[in-house]
Formats: C-alpha cells, structure tokens, sequence
C-alpha cells in the first residue's frame, strides 16, 4: 500500500474550527477552554500524554491507541510546535511537548526560518522549509517505510489537502460551537469528492469522521 | 496497565451464536455461510488475511489493525487449530492457519493430548493443558509485558469468562440469526455486572460491542 499520509485524532467544534486566530505561549490553541475539544482523547486508556493507568477502553480509546502504531515520522507546522514567529530568537525554549514528547519519532517543523535539529528523549525535531510535497518527500524517508503522521496545525492539514497529498484522516467532531477562529472546513462534505467518509457517533458525544480515498 | 488478556474481533450472530455444533475440516465454524459473521472484517484494508492492498478504511478498520498491536501471544482452543478431536493421529497436518498463520507470536493452543511445538513463519505453536489460569501465566511470560490476545473459539472465552480472566472483548455482532449453534450469550447484558459497555453500529452492518472492565 506504500507510505500513507495520515491525519489523526484532529480536534475541531461543530462548526469546523479547530484554533483560535490568536495564539501565545499561554493559549496554545489561542482559544479559552480548548479542553472542550480534546477532552475524549485525554479521557481513555490510550490518550498518549496520560500518566496513570485509568480511562476508558470503549470506542475512543481506539482512536487513541492509533497514534503510534505504524507511524514513523510526524509533520506539524510551526505553530503546533510552538507560538514564534519570525526569526527563532533563541534556542532554549525547545517546544511544548515537554522533556518526553509523546511522537517518539523524528519530527519535521515546517518553518521558513532555519534552526538547528534536536532530540528530547525518542523524539527529534528538524526544522525545514520548502512546499508540502518536498517535506512530506522528507519525512517519508525518515519513516522508512512506515506512515506518516500529519500533526497540524488546521493551517497545515489545510496545505497538505490543497496540495492532495493526504491519505486518511481522522477528525473528531466536539459538540461545542466556537463561531470564530481557524477553520478545517465549513463542512465536512467538501471533501467528498476525494474520499469515502463513515460518521461514527461516540458515546463520549464527540462525533468520528473518518475520510479515506476514493 | 500490566498485561490485558483481550478478546478481539470475535464475531457472533444477533443471537449470540458463533459457531456451529459439528465442527468440520472443511467446516471450521461448523455453519453454512460462516462468512456472513466474518464479512465485514474481510472487506477492511487492515484484514490479517489480505493480499492485495485494496479494503476500507472506515470504523471497521480500526478493529482489524488493532490486531497485532500490543499483542504479545495468543490462547486458542484445540477447535481453533483444527476439527480433530482426542489423541492426535498424526502430525502432519498443522492447523488451519496456512505457512504463514497471521498471528506472528507463540501462540497457545489448549488441549489435553501433547504434541510438540512446531513453527510456521513467525508464528510457534504450542500445545498446553492445564485450567485458564495456568495457560494465561505461560502466555504472559511468552508475551514479554505485551498483552495476550485470548483467540477464542466460543467455548475457550467462555471458559476465560467464568474465571473471570478477561479483561476487555470487543465483539462484533453481525445482522444475522442463527437459531442454533454454539453461543457466547443469550444476551451482551450478562456481562454488565463485570464490565462497562459501548455499543457502536457500524455503517457496515455489525454491531460493535466494546467491555472493558468497571
């Protein structure tokens, strides 16, 4: 089936927005209580920043324990990696993923704005500039042989999508209305003429639509 | 976590039914048409079995590649590795599962009547007596810290039921009745007391049923 390029465990509220326009240190999402959208992920078993052994194991936790499994590189955008813009001022400041990030894979930042690579603990960050082909041409010989992983943010899904190069994605759906911010889409049905989509209703009352290619 | 003993992708009818009571080589379900319990794992792109690179990726999906993940050994009864029954005749023939058997860990097949291990491809067989508690302590030392997956038939998970040995089944019930045969339930219900229950349908058809327990 050769390297796939998949979007998982994507965040976005009834009304297709998954961040707020603007982003700090403090609001990552640049959105108050963004927890109303990933709260069903940090509710299972699975959910890869958990620490204790509880949660549950019913439907979502499928989704959560899919994060890693066959995934050898992650992309993400600048902004999931954290809120600079412009020019890296300084170099001590490596992400908000922590000292143990949850990828356990080489990660390519996009950025326009060069930054030497680092690891923190199984993790790696590079940090690449060029057009999503050539980045996902990157990391897919990273992953050697293995899937990638599209991380986001919603610009970035929006850029691999524009330019087709994502295989399967995976977007829970909150029941929360935000009304304003960055939008995934205005309706998930715009990318039915590239891919097959099941709605899968969750007890936890997100809503999973899982698109593959036609 | 510790490791989980799972049962994964069993199938049954909407009566509970799994398997026919005249087992057969040419009938390893003992039930006409036993595809009409199977057919929607088969139709996924993640089907241990598949060959080509074709299959859905839907919800379906995301139970057909969960199983390996994890998985360190599996438990089967002796209908599960073949119709004979008693002394084994000959050792010749080596179970249903082809050259290349699809669960690639020891697997353990519970019979009173020895025979030596054998290997196919990545997957060693070997034959145990002894209650459930025994047969899981060896499949927990085999599966190095990962989970064990508990492969059924219908009479071994019952009998891991009883001793209450199992900690999370997913079972797919398929839109079909059966009448007759060998059962897991009269209903999902009986399980209630012990577990926590998601019940997810499936544009599919089956009928997903997720325990875990409380």
């Amino acid at each position: 089936m050769g390297q796939l390029l998949r979007v998982m465990n994507f965040n976005v509220s009834s009304d297709g927005i998954a961040a707020g326009a603007r982003q700090s240190l403090e609001r990552p999402f640049g959105l108050d209580r963004p927890e109303r959208l990933f709260a069903w992920a940090g509710a299972t078993a699975s959910w890869p920043m958990r620490t204790d052994s509880g949660g549950s194991r019913g439907l979502d936790d499928y989704f959560t324990r899919d994060f890693a499994r066959g995934i050898g590189a992650e992309i993400m955008g600048r902004n999931k990696f954290g809120p600079q813009r412009g020019p890296w001022r300084n170099h001590e400041w490596r992400g908000w993923w922590g000292e143990e990030p949850p990828f356990r894979t080489p990660v390519f930042v996009m950025t326009h704005h060069p930054r030497p690579s680092f690891t923190l603990a199984d993790t790696t960050f590079h940090f690449v500039a060029g057009d999503p082909a050539t980045v996902l041409e990157r990391a897919r010989e990273a992953a050697r042989g293995l899937d990638v992983r599209l991380g986001g943010g919603v610009t970035t899904v929006r850029q691999f999508l524009a330019a087709d190069l994502v295989d399967t994605l995976h977007v829970a759906v909150s029941p929360v209305r935000l009304g304003s911010g960055l939008r995934l889409w205005e309706s998930p049905e715009e990318l039915l003429d590239r891919y097959h989509l099941e709605v899968v209703p969750s007890p936890s009352g997100v809503t999973h639509h899982l698109f593959w290619r036609r």
